[in-house]
C-alpha cells in the first residue's frame, strides 16, 4: 500500500489530534464532549487548549512538516489513507467526525478487500467470563467461516477472541487501534496483532508510533461502528466502551446485535441493555449473518446450525452439561445410561468431537455452535 | 367458599370433557386441535368420538347428576364457580374456551382476594437449570414482596419454586392444576399443594379426583394465561408447554416476559424466541412489576434494588463469581487482596448476606436480587 495517499491538510489534522491529546485527555473524556471535539474543525481544536499555549501550538501547526510524517508513516510499515483518497472507507464518511487519515498495517489490498465483504464489527469486555470468550470466539469464527469480515478492536477480552476466531474461520479480520497503527496494543497481544496486520490489517486514526490515552479508546469505537455494517455485543458491563460503539452504530443505522447471558451475571448487563432498547438477539453466527446479509444472499449458510446428529445418550448428556449439571460427578447417576463409565466415555467423546470442553475448575462447558 | 356456585348445566360439560378426556388424549393432544376441541358446545364435543360410542355418551349425558358431582366436589373440601358466578374470574372469559366450572381449593375468599391483586403467571421448564430455579424464586420472591399475586402449575421446577418464592416474599400464589384441584399432583409436590391450597388456592376446570391426561396440561395452561394480568417465562426448551401459555397471553394482550441465559443453555431457547418475537426481558421483579403496576402505582417499589452495599473486596469477589469464577481455587491468586485466605472468608460473609450460595458441585454462584 503507497504511503503517497494522504494530503498535506489531512497528515497536519492528524498531527493536531495527537499535538492536543493531553487536553483531550484532562478536558473531553467524557464520550459526548469528546465527539464533539473531533468535530471541530483544526482552528476551533487549536483553541481549545486556550490563548498561551495555543500560541505555541498555533506556531507548530503552521510549522508541520507533512513529508516527515509520511516518512515516519513508510519507516514503519504503514500505508495512508487520508479522506480525500479513493480508497477511504465510505463507511467512516459517515461518521460526524470523520477520521483525517486511516493508518493501515496490512498486506497492499488487503484492507480494501476486506472492507469489500460485509464486515461486522464483534466487541465487548476487556474482562469477559468464559462464557463470553467462548460464545465471541464461536460467532467469529462462523462469520469467518461464512466470508464475513471481523473488525474488532484488538483488545484483551471479548476483542482479542473475535479476531482469533474470525482467524480460525478463515476469514479476513480488521482490527481497529486507539493508539498508532504500528504499536501492539496491549503487548501481550502482540502475536495477535501480527496475524490481524496480515489480514484485513490493524489500522489508526492516529499518527505512527503514538500511544494512546484513555479518550483514544472512545475515539476509536467510531471507527469500529463505522467501519462495520452491523456492530454485536457480546459481554460489556453498564459502563462499557463496547455500549458507544454499539450507540454510534445505531445511530449510523447499523443493525445492533446483543448475546444474552445470565441475568445474575455483571458482564450481562450491557447486552440486556442493548436488547431493552431493541437489538437483535444473537445466539449464532447465522443470526449475525441474517443482520447483514439478505437471507437470498450469497453469503453463508442459509439455514442455522442443526443441533449435531448425537445417539440419545450423548445428547442427554449435552444437554445436561448445557443446563449446568456440568461435572462428572453430577452427571453420573442421572439415569441408567449414566454409570462413571458411560459418563466419563461420553464425556471423551463429547471432548473430541468438540463440542465441549473442560474448565479451568474441572466442570464441563458447552461449546457455542 | 359454597359448593353451591354451579350450575347444573356448567357441571354437566365438566363431566362431559372428563368423558372424552381419552378421546381428546388419542386426537387433540397437539395444542391448536385441543384448544378448538375445547371451544366446542357440548353436542359437538358429544359427537367427536364417533357415533357408536356418541350414542352411549349421549345417554351418560342425559342422565348426569349434578348433585352427586357437588356433593363429591364438597366431600373433597373444593369450593366451585361456574361461569355464570358472580365470583368467576373475569380474566377467564376472555379465553376462547373458558372453563365450565372452577374447582377451588383454598380458604374461603383467598382466590378472590388473591386475584384482586394484580396477578402474574411465572412458568417455565420442568428440568431448569440451578440458574432457572434461583432466578424463579427471586421473582417470585419479589413479586410477593410487593404483594401480587403469583400463578403458576404446580409442577416440579420452574413452576414450584415461583410457588415457593411467592410464599416466600409474602405474598399469596395459585395453582392452577391439569388434573382435580383436590389431587396433589405431581405427588412429590404434596407439602407444596397444601401451602398452595393455604394461600391463594389450587384451582382446576376438571372434576374432583381427575387424574390428569397429557392434554389436560396443555388445557390448564390457557387458564393460567387467563388468569395472569402478565405471563413470565423463566426457563423453557424450545417444545415447552410455557411457550403456549406465553402465546396465549399475548393473543389476549397480556404482557409476556422472558427471562435471558445463556445461549448455550437448552433451557434457554424458549425464553430467547419469545425475546426475539417482542417479550419484554426481565432480570428482576422491578422488571416485572411494571408490566403490571403503572410505574406510579401503590405497588412495589418504583427503584430497581441497587447493588447491595460491599466493600471494594467483596464487591470485586461477586462480580468474578457472577462472570464464572466460581471456585474458592479460581478466585484466589486474582489480586493483592485474594489470598486464599481473604477468599474464603469473603465467600464466607458472601454467603452469610445471601448474595451466593454453594451449588452441589463445590463452586459458588450468585443468587438473584
Amino acid at each position: 500500500m503507497s504511503a503517497g495517499g494522504a494530503c498535506p491538510r489531512c497528515l497536519r489534522r492528524t498531527w493536531l489530534l495527537s499535538a492536543v491529546a493531553g487536553h483531550l485527555e484532562r478536558a473531553h473524556r467524557r464520550a459526548d464532549r469528546l465527539l464533539e471535539a473531533l468535530a471541530l474543525d483544526d482552528g476551533a481544536l487549536l483553541a481549545l487548549s486556550g490563548p498561551a499555549a495555543g500560541a505555541t501550538l498555533a506556531d507548530a501547526y503552521h510549522r508541520f512538516d507533512p513529508g516527515a510524517a509520511r516518512q515516519a508513516a513508510l519507516g514503519c510499515g504503514l500505508g495512508l489513507i487520508c479522506r480525500h483518497d479513493e480508497r477511504y472507507p465510505a463507511g467512516l464518511e459517515e461518521l460526524a467526525a470523520p477520521p483525517a487519515v486511516l493508518h493501515v498495517k496490512a498486506p497492499t489490498g488487503a484492507l480494501a478487500a476486506a472492507l469489500d465483504a460485509p464486515a461486522v464489527a464483534i466487541v465487548g469486555s476487556r474482562q469477559p467470563s468464559d462464557y463470553g470468550r467462548d460464545v465471541a470466539h464461536a460467532l467469529a469464527r462462523g462469520l469467518g467461516a461464512a466470508g464475513i469480515t471481523v473488525i474488532s478492536g484488538l483488545a484483551h477480552g471479548i476483542d482479542a477472541k473475535a479476531h482469533a476466531g474470525a482467524l480460525a474461520g478463515g476469514g479476513p479480520t480488521v482490527g481497529v487501534l486507539a493508539g498508532g497503527a504500528d504499536v501492539a496494543y496491549p503487548a501481550r497481544q502482540l502475536s495477535l496483532y501480527r496475524r490481524v496486520a496480515g489480514s484485513g490489517g490493524a489500522v489508526s486514526e492516529m499518527p505512527t508510533g503514538f500511544r494512546a490515552f484513555r479518550w483514544c479508546f472512545l475515539a476509536r469505537n467510531r471507527l469500529v461502528a463505522g467501519l462495520a455494517r452491523a456492530v454485536v455485543v457480546v459481554e460489556a458491563t453498564a459502563s462499557s466502551g463496547s455500549l458507544l460503539t454499539a450507540r454510534l452504530a445505531r445511530e449510523l443505522g447499523r443493525p445492533v446485535g446483543a448475546v444474552p447471558g445470565r441475568v445474575t451475571a455483571s458482564q450481562a448487563v450491557g447486552p440486556h441493555a442493548l436488547l431493552r432498547g431493541g437489538a437483535h438477539l444473537v445466539t449464532c453466527a447465522q443470526d449475525v449473518l441474517e443482520l447483514v446479509c439478505p437471507p437470498t444472499g450469497a453469503h453463508g449458510a442459509a439455514e442455522p446450525p442443526g443441533p449435531p446428529d448425537l445417539d440419545p445418550h450423548l445428547r442427554r448428556l449435552l444437554d445436561a452439561i448445557s443446563n449446568g449439571r456440568d461435572t462428572p460427578e453430577l452427571l453420573a447417576g442421572g439415569g441408567p445410561g449414566d454409570s462413571p463409565g458411560a459418563v466419563m466415555a461420553g464425556l471423551g467423546e463429547l471432548e473430541l468431537r468438540g463440542l465441549i470442553r473442560r474448565t479451568l475448575n474441572g466442570s464441563y462447558t458447552v461449546v457455542p455452535a
